[in-house]
């Protein structure tokens, strides 16, 4: 199995599987472009090695693609040039189908992850051992996915206790845009309407907001970068959820227009049951 | 200032309002309809005395209507009939617009008031000291409101180191639309959303969900009887905010559908910056 673990771009994903991987007794070779970076990274203990050279990946028996979701595609073209034959690449994007097939198809040893653990924090400074324990780390094999490079990775995330979890691109771009995109979107939505209410009334409700539109509007208030991503490159699954999401909200609209009590406590009952199958 | 303070309904809020109260040395006389809450009532010493008749409500200067918002304008009827001119009475509906006029007109010595404090739970067992402090309370005063029993209400909410809020009725309605009952609706259509979903993406979406979905559905799969309560009788209000919430999704749905990176960098940047002024 593999000895020697590259991972390019050292923020808080990249960061934190270096902690852990450097406590499980690999040699962790990590990339950064900010020099900075590589020596805070050496300091915590998140890699062996760093530098800003990618060619120091050559060394590795598997590379962890931690660049952001926009430098994905454009990161392994390059990176394949520097590697040797046989070499496991995987990255941690949140959307997969977008890559899957091209990345793949230039490089034979690759394998769609996406870690779903994080914390409100970015960069090296952020990451945190264990941050993958007991949390959902999903691959997305394809037909041309090989095995052996499948069963490589396996290995590792298993290492990291996370829950392995394996689905095709499409299914985890489904499953994620109904429970993370689209609450982007639906949250941030309800911050911006704030703002159609006249002056005064902003000004009250900002005084006698509580935990219930906190916790209702932080997937909305959280990184517009991340965000933005998910919209650009999650679309046609995140389109589905909100048009699907719109038909629900003006049902909604229309009962309590018609005063419908009957309705409304159906269907306040089954949000309430339903919620219990997605929360534990 | 009052010496006696009658409360009517043993629940969550009446009982959290008992154990302070008793506290700061009143004598508190509750009212349940079940004999077993004042038992668990006198017991956990949310009140001095406690029976399930309402005659034992006229020694009180104050009465705390605790009942839930529709038992509210009914009981208000009963209740006058049994009290002394001038005893004090104030409701916690988090509603004010559609009770305060007719109370106001049938006891000129009601005062309208909404303490915006909580938990996930309900009933005398779930009463707690110190519910209110730090939380915001809001008193609604209308000009016919009697301006000596309102002092006497206000006295008692800084005795409980609540924080005191002074509005107009329906500017109270729609202040609590926007932050409180358009986000049960907002967050309740998430989770019915989820059943559009095919078999096999919401089994694998039910894995994966973490804490961004848990917070994002936690009012929208909470009681139903208080969401309905709120369309019930907020309804122009919540109707209002949810026709603006629409036109808002609708349009990052299209910038979604255009790709429009720019136009969604800025909402999601508005949204982030929005939050600040709610969520301190």
């Amino acid at each position: 199995m593999a000895k020697v673990i590259g991972i390019l771009g050292l923020g808080l994903i990249g960061g934190s599987l270096g902690l852990d991987l450097v406590r499980l007794g690999y040699t962790v070779v990590g990339v950064s472009q900010r020099i900075q970076t590589c020596a805070i990274a050496c300091e915590r203990g998140a890699v062996t090695v760093a530098g800003t050279h990618w060619a120091l990946l050559k060394a590795a028996d598997i590379v962890f693609n931690c660049l952001p979701m926009d430098k994905v595609h454009g990161s392994m073209e390059r990176l394949v040039t520097l590697l040797r034959p046989g070499t496991v690449v995987t990255d941690v994007a949140s959307v997969k189908m977008p890559f899957i097939e091209s990345a793949t198809a230039i490089w034979p040893w690759f394998v769609g992850g996406h870690p779903m653990a994080g914390t409100a924090h970015q960069g090296i400074t952020a990451a945190l051992p264990h941050l993958f324990r007991e949390r959902p780390y999903v691959l997305t094999p394809i037909p041309a996915t090989n095995p052996d490079s499948l069963a490589q990775v396996q290995h590792l995330i298993t290492a990291l206790e996370a829950q392995l979890y394996t689905t095709d691109p499409a299914s985890h771009d489904q499953a994620v845009a109904l429970i993370s995109h689209a609450p982007v979107f639906i949250s941030a939505a309800l911050l911006l309407t704030t703002q159609s209410a006249p002056p005064g009334i902003q000004h009250l409700a900002q005084q006698l907001a509580s935990s219930g539109f906190a916790d209702t509007t932080r997937v909305g208030g959280g990184n517009p970068e991340l965000g933005l991503n998910m919209a650009l490159y999650n679309r046609a699954a995140l389109l589905e959820q909100l048009g699907s999401y719109q038909y629900v909200i003006e049902k909604l609209r229309e009962n309590i227009a018609q005063g419908d009590g009957q309705a409304l406590e159906t269907l306040l009952k089954q949000s309430q049951q339903l919620r219990q199958d997605y929360v534990t």
